[in-house]
């Protein structure tokens, strides 16, 4: 059967140059980039390769990159970081809507004595940069918010977020994991004081990520231990996936105006097809402001898990949520946050294009899925269905 | 130049199977394996396999295997989790040869009130049970010891050391990156409450390791985030490096008897040859208490790196101190620790062999480390050397 792949946010295929740039450390090359010997040394080269250009692909010098094992561990890293570095400050700044990684630290902050403020984001998805200016304060250890969301693919504006932070001396972490290779990023311009990237999310391999970290951004490590990355992030590096993530962001810098020239027109017309096929099908999410690859379609009375796993057996890959959400059973907390009301948030699913996505496929997904809703629906005989 | 890799404690060749396992998950299986649909789902068959791979290296089910990202964060996870589930404790175990990520977390915790006591070490780098038992008190948090060390590669006597912690109530963290694969280890019969392994020291890929966790062992997770590894572990998994780290596990226990029958004689070989013609060089740890790979000698009146060097420039791949140790000045804790007299602790080198490790490179290698060091003491003035 025919695999459609629309999951693109919870991982990409790895790009062919990714693979090809692994391969040599995972045959030949072998050697430890902190051993003193030509055979260990030679392989560090690699990693200032992939520095620039991971770099490249952010907009900053690549000194100022650490590689990490996940895109979790470098916001764990940024968020634990910041808040060990600023002892006496004891107030977070972040979104209802962040992944649960970023959540997840910020909740196990609070459980430390931390308060914690989350701006609210309105029905679109966005967020306003006045709230949340407002919302800093004197004694915030760090603000943290999304380059663009997992799960609706809204943009935040965290250039202007970055900024309001830098006027009251916040530490500002983004995690861009969604917005990188998507669109353009060029934080060298910016107040950004962190950003974390993973590769698996612009076709490069599982198990790294790295972490932006601006210079004098005032930052504990998480990870003790030996000197690597500077002292920033000990561990033997991931030679062979640091070299795929590397020739992904090349791969990824390069390719990026096709998000735009070829993936936002198949996503849209995705959603007109999805949209004037089903009744009560709604977008969830701002329809502009979003990366171009990503749509987040509610459907009244069906169950979202339902519609995927008959799309799954179509050969159509698509998700509820986010991956690193799924088991839960409660609807998405982002689609709560921006008040998705009940009739559809429990039926709503994302579908995440990549660039190998093709017309064909697309209008192979749209007609599976309307088929899928309407078969639900007879099954639950909910044919007549509000509009 | 033909290369002579005497330096399989900081990283060993990828084995073919390794590479073999992890293909599929780096071409067409890249799905998410927390993906509810068929095509993420089937990739964590992956990680069930590697699971119970990685299990049977150790002796443990399966299930209280927790992959990470390096030994070194496995490490972290296990010390950092300990103290965090104890918070009423505030004391800690050690010895003074651990590997720096054990030694900076223990000093991390020594900054935030612990009290750290450090076990001392016999002349050959052996641990007493007794003083060890005798160190422990009911307020100690946990207790951590290596079960082989990765500079000497001297054996501790774990199990003994966990059934001492047992006793106590006090949890049991060992280090075991550099045992597993070269000693048999079962710790399922053992008090061993949670072990480290790190998958490029036995033939698997960098970027990957895991933390064995014994059943109800109390331990907080030191990654927040998604759901994976049951909580204790968040970020989308490394599934290639999992795959690989699994098939190096299955192939090193199946070749765990040659440790003993092919590289044992190979390294005593290596160090007769050099006691025998060099004047002046020491064996540094216990000659029978060791892992069979590994071999750490002293020469006086060279500094170790001089020698490193030049063997480096004959293709011999050797490393003083440990890897993760390298860029520092200091003569190696682990050999301060024992107390290598200042003669030799300069002039010390380790040389860690292979499976793949021939006659012809042991005697090529010793008889280039004799032309290193008596080259370097030439220069110095200093052929007449004490023995």
């Amino acid at each position: 059967m025919k695999t459609v792949y629309l999951d693109n946010n919870a991982t990409t295929r790895l790009r062919p140059e990714a693979l090809q740039a692994m391969m040599p450390f995972l045959t030949d090359l072998y050697g430890n980039p902190s051993s003193l010997h030509a055979f260990g040394s030679q392989v560090g080269r690699a990693l200032d390769t992939a520095r620039e250009q991971v770099g490249a692909l952010l907009g900053v010098r690549s000194q100022d990159i650490v590689f990490t094992g996940t895109g979790t561990e470098a916001n764990n890293m940024a968020l634990k970081g910041y808040a060990e570095a600023n002892p006496g400050r004891k107030h977070i700044v972040t979104t209802p809507v962040e992944h649960p990684c970023v959540r997840e630290v910020c909740a196990w902050l609070g459980e430390r004595g931390y308060e914690v403020t989350e701006v609210p984001v309105a029905a679109d998805g966005t967020l306003s940069p006045d709230a949340w200016r407002a919302a800093l304060r004197k004694e915030t250890a760090f603000a943290t918010a999304m380059a663009a969301n997992n799960e609706t693919g809204v943009i935040f504006p965290y250039e202007e977020l970055a900024a309001a932070c830098a006027e009251k001396g916040v530490p500002f972490h983004c995690d861009g994991v969604q917005a990188a290779g998507k669109i353009p990023v060029r934080l060298a311009e910016s107040a950004v004081s962190s950003m974390t990237v993973a590769a698996h999310k612009f076709g490069g391999p599982k198990g790294v990520g790295a972490l932006y970290v601006r210079r004098n951004a005032r930052l504990k490590p998480l990870l003790h231990g030996g000197h690597q990355e500077k002292g920033r992030r000990a561990g033997t590096e991931n030679v062979a996936g640091i070299a795929g993530m590397g020739a992904a962001a090349d791969a990824a810098l390069r390719d990026l105006p096709l998000e735009e020239s070829r993936v936002r027109p198949l996503r849209d017309r995705f959603e007109a097809a999805i949209l004037g096929r089903i009744p009560g099908a709604i977008r969830n999410g701002h329809p502009d402001q979003r990366v171009p690859n990503t749509s987040n379609l509610g459907f009244s009375d069906v169950e979202g898990e339902a519609v995927l796993l008959i799309l799954s057996q179509f050969g159509v890959c698509v998700s509820i949520g986010s991956a690193c959400s799924s088991g839960s059973t409660e609807p998405s907390h982002v689609l709560r946050a921006m008040g998705v009301p009940k009739s559809h948030i429990f039926g709503s699913l994302r579908f995440s294009l990549g660039l190998d996505t093709t017309p064909e496929e697309i209008d192979y997904a749209s007609a599976r899925t309307a088929e899928a809703v309407a078969k639900l629906r007879k099954v639950a005989g909910k044919e007549a269905v509000r509009r």
